[in-house]
């Protein structure tokens, strides 16, 4: 085992998302991998799976640590080395009833996303699973917020994996060198993690392989340009969850009274805009990107306006079945990859910073290329209006966008009654080429992102392997029937194909 | 949906149940019934038990409620029925991974028991659980102790079964009007649940098909005797669980140190007795009441002081190998059955209140029938001296053993420095014949219990259909390879036949 030092204060950030969870809250990003078995696999190749990934003999300092406030330590949270680490705590192997279809994977990754890490152990689960009838074999992944975004999961996830199919011996992706021996090694930024594995505090949402997340060049030199501490307070939150962050929130003040039209106050309010349980249900599917692409070539889109325009469609449908579809255009919250020009907080795969802008979606207008023309212009103006934004406003921008779940209370302290959106959707590009793990070929991709009061449905996209993998994470009560929107996600895509002339 | 009214306030020992619960400590029982496919059911039983469950069209009261603490009622807890219930969340399919061996099924128990229900539902889940790869059905219910108490949840599990194998028609045990249907309605005592389950407050540990709790007369006249108020002031905390339940600590004082050798406070400090996690691992396993009732009856003593042999003598093993045997014999609590010997508050079952005894277990004697004589004489002494004790002395008794997790932190706090036991063994008789659920024959029947901080293990047994069934939940992290005492349980049991000279 790697020693990690016994009393590590944790960062404000990541203090903020341990103080912010509760049980009708819990704060773990997650993902859902499908692989296929290799071709030299023996029947049990699940169990094979879960018994190396069991074996391993050093785990990586990331997936050591817990949280602990002691007196010793004034009541700070500090991380420690759990010295009782037991994998077999962490690690499970899991089954699907009959019929093994995909919707008893779904159902089964709503639940176990339902329930709360404990701080007295490392803050993550992982879920082999078997039983679906086509042989695939799933892997569930959790992982609380305070030790990585969901960027930095998808990513951490991916970094273990080999393009390689014939490579054998690999390492469970929590193993101590799972990440450096597989990939070329992200270059850490100035918010490494001591235990080697990049703490990717702003978020990356731009990639080497990345297609979907459009980056933004900013008028603002650069990100860089902002002294290291204000960052950091800006993004940073200092007191309790109760407490006032009184350095955040006067930036988000400046920078969202200061409007543009890339700030929207003028969210309506729908059923997403609730009080959350603690209970999720999960739905996700993937489209080939050549589908979206198709539709943006011959609209003059972005693939990214395409995933919206499904979004904003589905949504329409879905709301006016529940006749709760609001008059006004809802409002989403897309982060977007900002090319900072300055090379020192940049990573080598071309940026590490995130704006957020706030599209208009167009769930008013019945015409499926209205409303992907109306997004893809709501989309440049808040891009136009984030190149011009000072560093500071998109900082401002930028703490929404990784920390909703605290700066959204934040906001309705400071007088802003609802927030200035109806829900999040990211948009995160993964790798392009197929990926392996010892020999089993990963198939599908989907993230599980955090329901939040106010916002009870995420979504969040990953492309993989030219597929855009789509995960909806939702409050089990407050978004009803959730894997119709699958149905309707599906049906879009084919209307605007129809629109566009290319089906 | 039968109503519930909205604001029924909850009464203070269910209160101190639920404000006594923690992440760490959850404060949930449990049931694991093994049922075998009728002979006419096809290859997917698991899913019609599951599927003519969840069809229910109305549930019980009891399990349409959950807590709920506003502003309006003063802060105080409430009972509120679930206006928006959601039958697929409380009640789950699931499956074991290959090869469905009872080691996967109890490692999925063990984690299904690990997790909190949350307030804002009703606290009860219920798990159809295929994948054994003999093809039995496992059933796994997990409810609140504010609901019910571990006795009164074995015997509403099978109060909705019969003993009619080609009965149909039946109804999921949480559906209004399961139990009434199929088994004489047990007479509902003074702390009967309005919603019609009967709640045992106090407990039932006498039931007609009883065989191994063993009844005592008490010299008192009767708990009867006692004021139903002071009852129910001694059992019940009025105040959080951070304050002082005064009442209850004046009797338990008065009760405890007058000294009678059913109380015993010369525990040893063990392993078990520190603080926990909140993470289970349970083990289970039944033997043939029959060995129990040879070897019983060859050494002149009780079924029950077979059970407790067996456990001692396993505990020594256990701890052996750990190098972590006290020098001094430990001690165990066993609930006992009072019959009190005035009617009024008796069910017709014949008891409707539990003495405990503080066994000295003999853990220190090397001799496998040595340690049977100790433990049925120190049983002996502990039910003659409860004979003899006040009505005020058995109800101090009775509130350990009902709620020992509010009990124990409040003698810490009166100066006992340590609890007088070092854990708590039960023994609940159950159905003596088969009991079927749609032609569905239950084969196994084991509970799970609740570990709490400074009693890590907690053991139940329950007789059923000849066999007795040991039911072990322990902190998965206190209790190490907790599977293990299985295995010496089974050696106890060979090693008290061959010193019998009945194997």
């Amino acid at each position: 085992m790697v020693s990690v030092p016994s009393f590590r204060p944790i960062d404000p950030t990541s203090s903020a998302f341990l103080l912010a969870e509760s049980r009708s809250q819990p704060m773990h990003v997650g993902a859902l991998q499908l692989f296929e078995d290799p071709a030299d696999a023996g029947p049990d190749f699940s169990r094979q799976m879960y018994e190396s990934m069991r074996d391993t003999d050093k785990v990586a300092p990331l997936f050591l640590k817990h949280p602990h406030r002691s007196v010793r330590t004034g009541g700070t949270l500090t991380w420690r080395e759990d010295d009782q680490f037991d994998i077999e705590h962490h690690l499970r192997h899991s089954a699907l009833p009959q019929p093994g279809r995909v919707r008893e994977l779904l159902e089964l990754c709503g639940r176990l996303h339902s329930t709360r890490l404990a701080w007295e152990r490392p803050l993550w689960e992982m879920h082999v699973i078997e039983g679906l009838a086509d042989g695939r074999v799933a892997l569930y992944t959790k992982i609380h917020h305070s030790l990585v975004d969901g960027i930095s999961a998808m990513r951490l996830l991916a970094s273990v994996l080999t393009t390689d199919p014939d490579r054998r011996g690999m390492k469970a992706p929590f193993a101590d060198g799972a990440a450096q021996r597989h990939s070329p090694a992200p270059a850490p930024g100035p918010d490494a993690d001591p235990g080697g594995l990049p703490a990717v505090v702003a978020g990356a949402a731009a990639d080497a392989a990345g297609t979907a997340v459009e980056v933004v060049n900013t008028a603002a030199k650069s990100l860089a340009d902002l002294p290291a501490d204000v960052v950091r307070t800006a993004l940073g939150i200092s007191s309790e969850a109760a407490g006032m962050p009184m350095a955040l929130v006067r930036t988000l003040r400046k920078g969202l009274r200061n409007e543009t039209s890339a700030v929207s106050l003028a969210a309506p309010r729908t059923i997403f805009n609730q009080s959350i349980t603690g209970s999720r249900r999960f739905a996700a599917q993937d489209w080939p990107v050549e589908r979206l692409r198709a539709i943006g070539k011959s609209t003059g889109t972005t693939i990214n306006d395409v995933v919206l325009a499904m979004c904003s469609g589905a949504m329409r449908t879905y709301l006016t079945e529940l006749d709760a579809l609001p008059d006004q255009p809802m409002v989403a919250m897309v982060p977007v990859g900002l090319k900072a020009k300055e090379a020192s907080t940049a990573s080598s795969e071309g940026g590490n910073a995130v704006g957020s802008v706030m599209v208009r979606m167009a769930t008013d207008l019945t015409d499926p290329a209205d409303r992907l023309l109306a997004i893809h212009r709501s989309m440049q103006d808040g891009k136009e209006a984030l190149s011009s934004m000072t560093p500071a406003q998109i900082v401002a921008m930028s703490a929404i966008g990784m920390a909703p779940s605290i700066v959204v209370p934040m906001l309705k302290m400071q007088g802003f009654v609802r927030p200035p959106f109806n829900l999040i959707i990211s948009n995160v590009p993964g790798p392009r080429s197929p990926h392996y793990w010892n020999g089993a070929r990963l198939v599908g991709n989907y993230p599980l992102s955090i329901p939040i009061n106010g916002m009870a449905l995420n979504i969040t996209c990953t492309s993989y392997d030219d597929k855009m993998g789509f995960g909806l994470t939702g409050c089990r009560r407050t978004v009803p029937r959730l894997q119709r929107l699958l149905a309707f996600l599906d049906d879009e895509l084919g209307a605007l194909e129809e629109a566009a002339g290319v089906s």
